[in-house]
């Protein structure tokens, strides 16, 4: 039974982790440390957490579950920081974006009978600026949570009794969140995300940087293309700080996404009065059909 | 005063059109012909219409002012049809994509003292699917809608009083449903929705059947992507029907619209792990700024 958990980040994911956890039903203690100490006393007044902790390493240790919420090379640091401190009846998870990393960290680190468990996830919820004002109980409702463990078919990986209690408790609370769990091995994880996550960004940024340089100079043009102009550019407002561990963690897959991309666009723009473009709407329309 | 309107054409922009009219307080009568019956019948039930002609050429003749609402081709085709039957008591207008092919010809055939007036137009605003079934009289609330007649600046438009009349009136029509009028160079016209329309819808086709290529076997995976991925593909569901003559008439300014984004993708896939990643990111920020 978890009754302790500990939010290192309360950002837009882990706020509303706490958020979640509270509109779930959770009537344990949600203790918060946030680098920035603003976002966490934000998170505090909107009710996400019960308390701010000032040492975030007593505060995991007295927790049960630790949930780190922050980028892909933050939540490295701490999995090195918190292997040592935390054992056998401690569950450290993860909201990381890659997985690759992590999930080989986490059998490195974590996942003995003396230590503490540790379980990768990935939830496909954001909003294109973070932040803890942002944060929602409702923000994993429909939204899919990836766990790479089972796909690391680690057999080294031996959890100790207690911290896979943990691992199962956990796992209800993010399905009670309203999230949807799918289980990937980490690589295909990350290829899969480089599809339909990061490509995507990376689209937007570049379309939306190319019509700074177009447009940039006359605002009253930015609203001549209407809904789908702001729907294709909106995940231009993401900042670099959210995307560049992503980037760096994932850039093979990236830049095989990116350059298929390139390729098709390509294709389409040698074949715009040729029966070739017909092709490429039909594909598209097969995409979007429910 | 305009006191019979008739629509060729009562698809979405169509139907659209006549019951914006009517909620803007329009009380003459509004006739109605489509190709396909059906969708004439649609937007008659739907109140967009008070008839449904079976003889086009009549009902324009018929009316003061005529609205085209099609694909380019089939206005340039009705302008031809038209012209010889309408004179200076009418006024033609249209609602197509591209104008420079339509703006000359409104030069060509009409414009003159004994001929009907001729203002093109082009209300950015739409659907990802079209059809009468889907207008909506708030349709064109807060859109842009483009008059190129001014940009054409041609000394040879001389218009019948009557016939300029309708345009002043017709001009105060659709600000009455909600549009902006802005008042562009045709030539200008379409290089600008080369970038902010047309650039945006061929990349969503073409990143709709990338991902079909990808990911359309594992219709489960289509749902990872959450928000980000539906906005990006949402215009992928656009038929090629409703795109075909932008890309016949508008080739190479879209060609060259593409080919920026192309480069800038290969810019960005080159720089995952550089600085000017930031610098790519705080571009497309900058174009979302409001």
């Amino acid at each position: 039974m978890i009754e302790r958990i500990a939010i290192v980040g309360t950002g837009l994911l882990g706020a509303s982790a706490g958020l979640a956890l509270r509109a779930a039903g959770f009537r344990g203690t949600i203790a918060g440390w946030n680098r920035g100490p603003e976002q966490a006393q934000t998170a505090l007044e909107m009710g996400a957490l019960d308390s701010v902790a000032t040492d975030p390493l007593q505060m995991a240790r007295e927790s049960q579950v630790v949930l780190l919420a922050m980028p892909v090379y933050a939540i490295l640091d701490w999995m090195e920081q918190l292997a040592p401190v935390l054992g056998p009846d401690h569950l450290v998870s993860d909201v990381g974006s890659t997985k690759a990393q992590i999930t080989a960290a986490a059998g490195r680190l974590f996942n003995q009978p003396d230590r503490a468990a540790f379980l990768p996830g990935h939830p496909m919820a954001g909003k294109e600026r973070g932040g803890a004002a942002l944060a929602d109980a409702e923000l994993f409702r429909g939204a899919v949570w990836m766990f790479t463990e089972a796909g690391a078919g680690n057999p080294s990986w031996k959890r100790s009794e207690a911290s896979a209690e943990l691992v199962r408790d956990w796992r209800e609370w993010v399905t009670a969140i309203g999230a949807k769990v799918i289980e990937i091995d980490p690589a295909r994880h990350d290829e899969l995300v480089a599809w339909v996550s990061h490509l995507p960004q990376f689209v937007a940024t570049g379309l939306s940087a190319l019509l700074e340089d177009q447009v940039g100079d006359a605002p009253e043009l930015k609203h001549v293309g209407g809904r789908g102009l702001r729907e294709m550019t909106r995940l231009g407002a993401s900042p670099y700080s959210m995307w560049r561990d992503i980037a760096y963690t994932n850039s093979e897959a990236i830049q095989a996404a990116l350059f298929a991309l390139e390729q098709r666009l390509a294709h389409i723009r040698e074949n715009l009065r040729t029966p070739e473009l017909r092709a490429e709407f039909d594909k598209a329309n097969q995409f979007r059909k429910e």
